[in-house]
């Protein structure tokens, strides 16, 4: 049941301070997603001993090239190591055709496939579901366009509260507790009633990863509730009129962010490359935000292992 | 008078053993050419101290990723440092596509120009010229099309011998010794001899790539006395069926490019990942051609200080 994400880099722009370009890795259960792919991503996960052939979910968040410049390169490594396995690709629009002309030049047939789920970016939808969780898109507010995601576990069953059951119970039965639903007999009567037998489940996980964006109240229906939200960070609030013109943020309204939204854990990254020490970084989203912590690079943040 | 090569990656493919994806640095006096950019190039510059804003030449040999796919971020890093000078960019047929694709989808309007100068990959050009040098292509053999370089120095002049040379003559006439003409008054006569007051220049220095390439005797009027040849060896020969199956070669047979075309230096690289020890690789180069180098990270070659 591991609920775990992994900070790949946590710088803006370019690479500087032994910080790379965005890129976060998320496990949920069996499914591993890679979010965002700055370049040089493929030595990161290299460095934390991940391996390709589990990655079988990426998103890019936008088509600046610190978010997506290290994907070709994973897909040619990929491809070398020998995958067959499709990989499903999420992405806005034009990052296919980008990638396909990098492939079409290098007279490159892939030997897996790339499935391509290209969004809308200026709207919110639901782009991947399995049995367990879900991802939707959000809209960001960024120069170019780009999104936010939210993964969200699905509501989980009831827990059975096992040193309650009778030892004459049938799998089938358990099965129906297990739904919260009482089991009846063929009258209608009830033999096992779901509140003796089970106890109510932990709340669903939620992980928003919020790219590049201009502070924005809009996205809080999106990320409301999140047990763990990341937010751009680019700026410090005295270069609040900087982050602005950029498109950006400030640590302090990442921690506003995370507060309006009643987040339980905020992270910060994206971090400009004139901030060689993050403390301060860190110590101005406190103050509004005590749970806020750095992004940075090979460390975990854990919700369940 | 410096003529330096500076390797920054040596490995094929993918990067492993922290060992890069091909990239060369050369610099010929004032001139610093960048040759091919694998993923991660910006970070080895960084790491040799390399300025970006020296850089005004850039050479990619074909359309392989581990030969460009750092092209992208370090003009965008170049540009995020504000970069306003004119950036030369040589390459196959596709690159600018590629580039301007990437470009336009990050909505990003650089603030410095990109001269591009494409060549026709099947025939050999000279496709850069400047006062005291040329750079010339030659098609190579590899599975897609596939260039070489040759960065040559023009001839010198004639030294002139300093101790020979009367208290009274004029620079005008030290010119004329130094094109090792001699200096003639009015009637013809000669006043300054030029076999007197000067002595031979060096030879001009010669640098060849050879980039990804089955062996091929058809490159050697191309490359030949070369003072440094660098030719790849992805392979060991006991596997010479594989190189020639994926348009490679051994590094016996760069050792034997070396000792056919008359260079006095062989510099090896793009070696396979299955070789993380290099010493066998560089010793059965060694026993074709005694005055063979592995190319790897950081190593220097410098012809002239």
């Amino acid at each position: 049941m591991t609920f775990r994400l992994k900070i790949l880099g946590s710088n803006a722009a370019a690479p500087a301070h032994n910080r790379n370009q965005t890129s976060q890795l998320l496990q949920v259960r069996n499914s591993v997603f890679l979010i965002d792919c700055g370049e040089g991503t493929q030595l990161q996960l290299k460095k934390h001993k991940v391996k390709f052939s589990k990655i079988n979910y990426i998103f890019i968040s936008h088509l600046h090239g610190d978010h997506y410049y290290g994907l070709i390169g994973l897909i040619s490594t990929m491809h070398l190591y020998g995958r067959t396995t499709t990989l499903n690709l999420f992405g806005p629009p034009g990052l296919l055709e980008i990638i396909s002309l990098q492939l079409k030049y290098s007279d490159t047939s892939l030997k897996f496939d790339i499935n391509f789920k290209e969004w809308t970016p200026e709207m919110s939808e639901v782009i991947f579901e399995n049995n367990y969780m879900t991802v939707e898109t959000f809209p960001l507010n960024h120069r170019i366009s780009c999104s936010g995601f939210v993964f969200k576990e699905k509501p989980l069953s009831k827990k059975i509260i096992k040193e309650n059951l009778p030892a004459d119970i049938l799998p089938s039965q358990i099965a129906i507790l297990k739904k919260g639903q009482d089991v009846k007999d063929g009258n209608g009567e009830i033999l096992f009633a779901a509140s003796d037998y089970t106890s109510d489940p932990r709340d669903p996980f939620i992980y928003a990863f919020c790219s590049d964006t201009k502070f924005t109240t809009d996205i809080i229906p999106y990320v409301k509730n999140a047990d763990l939200i990341y937010h751009e960070a680019t700026f410090m609030e005295d270069m609040a009129d900087r982050a602005e013109l950029t498109y950006h943020s400030t640590a302090k309204q990442a921690a506003e962010l995370a507060k309006k939204s009643n987040a339980k854990k905020l992270i910060l990254g994206h971090f400009s490359t004139r901030y060689k020490e993050l403390e301060p970084v860190l110590a101005e989203a406190k103050e509004i935000f005590e749970n806020s912590y750095l992004g940075l690079e090979g460390t975990d943040f854990i919700l369940l292992e």
